[in-house]
């Protein structure tokens, strides 16, 4: 290390126009020192302050009466087949209204539905056996894991049966010399994590909402997030799932091996179908082994060119260590420190930051390859500062400028999220081009008159993935008709995707045909009717 | 560099029993140098001795009444629609019979069918139609791309048109920022594979029939192959699919996006369908930097135990750079010799050999981490002896021992060929077990009077897929009946896979059983109805 230090020195003394933390950077090889990132969620803001109810806010949008209503009856069913009290909140035959309040309303607090009844179900028969049932009564579900999805697919928009999988939450097996873990879909994310990092692996997806969600919802909604340019999609390390369909079949796909070619590839139709053609009950993934080493860098950066320069920089130097490559524009980090009180790592401000990440087997080699791209980056002037991770605290302390942007937002008000995919070039134009419009709107202003406090953006670089935000004060109708469909029409332009990450929900459904072309909705609505004939599992959403 | 070969020169003196030619490895930081590994296959052998029509090696598969047989008027308006001469190979109304053959019998010579037309169409338009056409009067056909397939899934059974995608080898385009791939499907995998090497990139899967197999017959076979173990599978990899159903709907999933979430993943129901619900005319893959530095080793290892130690130790020790780990038993080295009269790497026999290769951004970092490796597994005499390519022609004299066996047992008669999962301590098992089983039923010998010539065993260690191959001296139904399905409930008794990554297609259509259950086989028989409802794409085949 010590050679790897001199190195940094130098670099600081001879090419740091403002000399800063460049310093020793974490390489932990005890993998526990990373097994602790965490970041847990609380269940969003201004929680005293009413929701609106999405049957409200989409007045459009009616109850379909093929639906049945729940009965008294029903509910005894229910509470008879899953035997505990704590499996079944009954908002029919009793008051449950505070009880039931979390399930039926998202984490945004942008959606909320009418829903009476929560029911908890601990395995895949249980599962089996309340869908059968509900299908065979016409009664509409809801499955819900987390309750962290960020497009108003995980709750109910009039009475559906919230199915929550919170009590489905056992690891049933690990091999370490495989690295596959098969557990429940209601197993929390960092739980499973942390698990594997006892175990010194890893599991390949992280995202903000880490502490709160499920795996199995992330199953559902194909969740990207922070490391999937390293470790690929869950299409490619989901290998196995367990799921029960509308009818209450059980699909028992849950291979541990990493080929199987027996057959049409069932299981990938359930990763990101969120809950519309069955519910995830469980599902094996293969986990790479915990890097040894991990080094987390923040940057501040004068321009979106520089930004990209930057990356392909990364991309050459640090090649097969890059772990995350994510952009915050200027705007993004005020609010963060205005939400959260905390100090930029930098002491000026830029208007664009970067989060770069490398995870890998050997520290010094790890070392060697970011400070030849350090100093690449500085050097040339490509970066205008930047500090590195010294120690555990600085590690979490960078990563929650860009983890936090979401919570932080959150407490400022409503968010209009856009989690879209766009070629490169152009990527960050979109925040630029949709300020502009707003602006020019007379929307967006620092006092309260306005209703538009800040359109920025943050991303995933690395995967050509931003999320587009427009924080408002409060929710309203004519800022979302001054976005909607431009932006739509904007991404559809260059063959972007409406959504990248997020889903459809409630909140994408409409949009669809902006990167969907009809012969697709068509084949999609296709295998829904195959799956759902009736149509009960999370009726008003997706497609 | 320097410092590194002295290490290995210490290497050599301190700690290898028979210093050999642990040298100077490649480090090759122009991407031409390994640019050009290839390894053409030669349509296979004997090529005088008939193949048996699989009709008569299948007696009880009768050709389904309910396929229109070809008319002189079919033809017709296949030539008129396609245009071209070479579009069209006629057996119907003209001799066409030796120019047929190659398209009706397989790689293996194992399959071999009787149709009389060959279609080759040029776009998504032209498959359209002719599709259309076949639909339309219930002509059956048969996809086609390489003609490499294993499992006889490629050519014909009766009179099925084939159509071959030969003509649609255009590279569409190529996003060096990106690194999106998008190409016809015909495209031969080692023309895309030499292209991106001069952009600098790498076709995220390599295997022995490169110079042959069409990207699109990957995708419908789901191929795995030598790199999977870094690079992932298909399904991560695959970003769009172009494809025309049966009734010649031109499915769009082009996507050249990382991520979009928009709607059921319908592209991944294509990707190891093996041509039985559409035909892939396109598509886009995410395509790796090209590594600047290569290396591979070559050893000889005195037990499959101290196999699984070197494999553990790679995997510790190389962790990221490690790009393959394949096995290869004594008697197949021994057969890859009679076959091409080349001397083995290493001066002593061994029962077992692995090849171990490495890929970096670092040429010196890969060295150091490869050299620890090494001085690991020579110090703990995890193997006994081993080689270390020094230039462009060890690294592809190495690769051949591997690459070499499928086509060497093809010279010395037909092969039994099993690719199985199968968890990995129990991973070899299965050859030492039927070797036994054979032996003790008389059929396995050294002179001709034994149907059995060998029972070898290699594959992709590092995905716990093994390749069993029963060398006959021809295809014998005796054997066959001792193999099958013992074969199969052995590794149903282990939970593996039947077929790893060869697929269904004729030889394992009847056994998909041993590896899904009953719903599953239900699920997708619902699916092919569902695309294919007439049944025309690819009959008598997967499942
Ligand atoms: C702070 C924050 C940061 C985030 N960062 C990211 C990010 O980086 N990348 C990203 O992709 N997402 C991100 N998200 C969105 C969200 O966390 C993910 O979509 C996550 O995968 C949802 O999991 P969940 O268990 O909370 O699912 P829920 O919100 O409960 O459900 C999501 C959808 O999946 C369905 N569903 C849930 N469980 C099942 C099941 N077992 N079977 C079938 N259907 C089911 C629901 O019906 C719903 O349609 C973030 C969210 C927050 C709050
Ligand atoms: C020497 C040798 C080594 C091999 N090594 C490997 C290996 O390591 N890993 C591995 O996975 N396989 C391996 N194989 C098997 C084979 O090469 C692969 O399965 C390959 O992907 C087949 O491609 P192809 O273009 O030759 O397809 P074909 O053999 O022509 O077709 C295979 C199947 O796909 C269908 N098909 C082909 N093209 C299309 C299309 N465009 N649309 C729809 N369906 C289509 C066919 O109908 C058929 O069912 C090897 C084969 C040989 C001869």
């Amino acid at each position: 290390m010590s050679s790897a230090r001199n190195v940094s020195v130098a670099l600081r003394r001879a090419r740091l126009p403002r000399p800063r933390c460049f310093v020793q950077p974490i390489v932990s090889r005890a993998p526990s020192r990373i097994a602790t990132r965490s970041f847990s969620v609380t269940s969003a803001v201004n929680a005293t302050k009413e929701i609106k109810y999405t049957s409200s806010a989409y007045p459009n949008l009616k109850r379909d009466p093929k639906f049945a209503e729940i009965t008294a009856e029903d509910v005894a069913f229910f509470k008879e087949l899953l035997g505990s009290q704590s499996a079944v909140i009954d908002g029919v035959t009793t008051d449950a209204a505070d009880d039931i309040e979390p399930f039926n309303s998202d984490w945004m607090r942008k959606y909320r539905g009418h829903t009476r009844l929560v029911l908890k179900p601990q395995n895949k028969e249980e599962v089996s056996q309340v869908l059968k049932y509900c299908n065979d009564k016409k009664l509409a579900v809801v499955p819900q894991g987390g309750n962290t999805g960020l497009v108003g697919g995980s709750v109910p928009v009039f009475d559906e049966i919230v199915i929550n999988t919170s009590r489905m939450n056992k690891i049933r097996s690990f091999d370490e010399g495989s690295g596959v873990l098969v557990a429940d879909a209601g197993v929390i994310l960092e739980v499973a994590d942390q698990y594997l990092a006892e175990r010194d692996h890893l599991f390949p997806l992280d995202l903000g909402a880490k502490g709160s969600c499920h795996i199995g919802g992330n199953a559902a909604t194909n969740a990207g997030g922070l490391r999937l340019l390293r470790y690929g999609s869950l299409h490619g390390n989901i290998l196995g799932v367990e799921a029960v369909l509308a009818d209450g079949t059980i699909v028992n796909s849950l291979s541990t091996l990493r080929k199987n070619n027996t057959g049409y590839d069932l299981k990938q139709l359930f990763i990101g179908a969120e809950g519309t053609i069955g519910i995830i009950t469980g599902l094996s993934i293969m986990c790479p082994p915990r890097p040894k080493a991990v080094n987390v860098a923040y940057f501040g950066v004068e321009s979106y060119e520089q930004v990209r320069q930057a990356h392909q920089e990364a991309k050459s130097h640090l090649s097969e260590i890059l772990s995350a490559f994510e952009l915050m524009d200027g705007r993004s980090q005020q609010l963060v420190h205005q939400s959260t009180g905390n100090k930029n790592p930098l002491d000026s401000e830029y208007p664009f930051y970067c989060v770069v990440e490398t995870s890998g087997s050997n520290g010094e080699h790890d070392m060697a390859k970011l400070e030849s791209f350090l100093e690449h980056i500085m050097g040339e002037g490509i970066v205008a500062d930047g500090v590195l991770a010294q120690d555990e605290t600085q590690f979490q302390g960078i990563w929650r400028w860009r983890e936090g942007i979401t919570e932080a937002l959150s407490h400022l008000g409503g968010t209009y999220k856009y989690d879209v995919s766009i070629p490169l070039p152009e990527l960050y134009q979109l925040v630029d081009d949709c300020r502009e419009r707003l602006t020019k709107l007379g929307f967006v202003g620092d006092d309260n008159s306005f209703p538009v406090r800040a359109v920025v953006g943050y991303g995933h670089m690395g995967d050509s993935n931003l999320h587009l935000n427009i924080s408002v004060r409060e929710y309203n109708k004519e800022v979302e008709k001054a976005i909607e469909p431009w932006v739509y029409e904007w991404i559809q332009k260059r063959n972007g995707s409406i959504s990248a990450e997020h889903g459809l929900g409630i909140a994408k459904k409409e949009f669809i045909g902006y990167s969907q072309d009809e012969t697709m909705v068509k084949l999609m609505k296709q295998l829904k009717d195959l799956y759902d004939p009736n149509g009960i599992m999370n009726p008003y959403k997706y497609i």
